[in-house]
């Protein structure tokens, strides 16, 4: 079976996941720089959402690229993934409404985790189908940048609830993490070349 | 004439339909765990929408995989299916936001039939120009499992008149029935290569 | 130039008209049939007008198929035709929440003509760079079809002036005649082979 | 790593941007043409946008054509271009409610000055690492049109704050000195077949 449906319907999706967030940036009734004010909360947390569904489409990216074959189980645990990164703009639009308080981000961190597990395991799947020595499984490795994604997303759940900020900072730093593209996959690639 | 372009175009209005129904998870005014209550049900509801439309797109790709040709009714169709998944993200509110009270549910189950009969008729198109012998014909067989589908869809919609949960566990029991991806299909290929 | 990039494009952007379309069937608050029925008129404006981009949908990728190159002057007729069925969401949910009253009747003509003005304009800017003996230049041939349209819903925004449901049977009656894909296409094709 | 990916996740979000911002047209309550009037200002305010989307879409693809790979660099500045551009549905609506009040008129022309630095940013980014005699470094030359893009938006901002039209009709002299497809690029690749 042919990965450029999965790709395909997975770009759409991201694309629109991406797009519709905007959506909760409510037009202003006034008309002067101070109406523009109450915004600014959203705005701030459509930008940090901006750059994580852009991390996950440019990994996803990276990741399809090495693929060579999906089957049934990878179409699904493709679909747990963007059910996940759907909820981003519900969690959004609740984190900047309310200023950063206790429960939204709580909920922010929450939902970025179940993404990062789902991305975990979509890139096992895919490599357990390609096998031990793949370049996927082998880019792959250990996957500690996968799994301490996760935890930094526990821990600012965490820290949440002491002092939201702090939550929040937990979840930039993953952000500036994963900012990067996965070189991994890059230099592995370079390195089967050689 | 290329199937290109249809699975292209099917896979962003199915893109778009799994997107936009998480537009009516409306963000809530408070800001702790108990304002997020009233949006539980059209959470719930959106959890099953979201894996019928992703069954939808999953058997949809099975099922394009195989064929070789579409013509002019097989384009229509296609766009007799999308219209009724169109009108998911309107039951999947409506349901939810009423608590899956009768006439919701009934709704939802009837929109449920018709893409399921509009499915069932997209198939058998595509196997009517594709021939007896056909991968496709041959695969699709007697489809049981898709009048299965319709006949429980109806078995739902008269569940809910006496109590709309039973009801509405009738269409949670053909998501669990298609949440495997058409193995027919596989199979049959498989069976065609040896 | 590659007319693929066109293809997605347009597809794109037909399947997000056809899908946001629903966001105007507002969610009633009550749960009974009764509280549907403000619903109805919005959503037979709403079958018209999926029927209608379903049309344009599918007619612009027959056009397309017989279609070896594009240029500057193509896209931007191209993305003018857009335009128009852009703002098929606003006039379908104004002309169903009035009723099918003057109008909103008149206004769905307007945007219907000028939509079919800009297909005109788009085939016939893609016939004048294929030259006069190209398939969709004898395809396209006096295009009685194309004209006949565009009169037809001249006609039906006067009728509106009368009746508006005089004018509104035009515009179905506009519809049932483009719902057979244009044949015209396939048929020379099919001369051309033989 | 290949070109097409980027492309199709572009058209998306450029496809979505460009027909989300129709749902800020509001579908007004009365029947009669009066009460389409408080619509007109969001609607000349929407084809300024359409037209500077098409520009984008347009210009880019144009700009892919000629470009045979890309990195992680390209991907992010491209998504950088795609959030300014995802801005404009906001502003577009500010703008228009607001029937080209100051405030309004100064953001949309700060944003579309964001794009057209982000757009530049991408034509080098993609120059950079064609290398200096690639199609598209020489096509690009000293991008004197982009430049002067950028430089007529900050008089645009500045004109605003004296008066907004004022302002407003610098943006129209920028689209309107893109709404020709950037020959360069055509001229380049017509000089290099000879």
């Amino acid at each position: 079976m042919g990965k450029g449906r999965l790709e395909a319907f997975s770009d759409g999706v991201l694309a629109i996941i991406i797009t519709i967030m905007v959506l909760e940036l409510k037009v202003p009734h006034g008309d002067d720089l101070a109406s523009l004010k109450p915004v600014l909360p959203v705005f701030f947390s459509y930008i940090l959402s901006f750059i994580n569904i852009g991390i996950y489409w440019n990994n996803h990216h990276h990741m399809m690229h090495v693929v060579d074959k999906v089957n049934g189980s990878v179409l699904w645990t493709n679909i747990h993934l963007l059910f996940w990164l759907s909820l981003f703009p519900f969690c959004t639009a609740w984190m900047g409404e309310n200023h950063f308080s206790k429960w939204p981000v709580v909920l922010y961190g929450f939902v970025s985790m179940m993404a990062g597990i789902a991305y975990y395991l979509l890139a096992h799947c895919l490599a357990a189908i390609h096998g031990k020595d793949s370049t996927i499984a082998r880019a792959l490795g250990k996957d500690r940048k996968g799994i301490l994604s996760v935890i930094f997303y526990i821990i600012g759940i965490c820290f949440s609830f002491i002092n939201s900020w702090l939550g929040f900072s937990m979840y930039v730093l993953v952000a500036a993490m994963w900012f990067i593209p996965d070189r991994r996959i890059e230099k592995k690639l370079d390195a089967d070349k050689k």
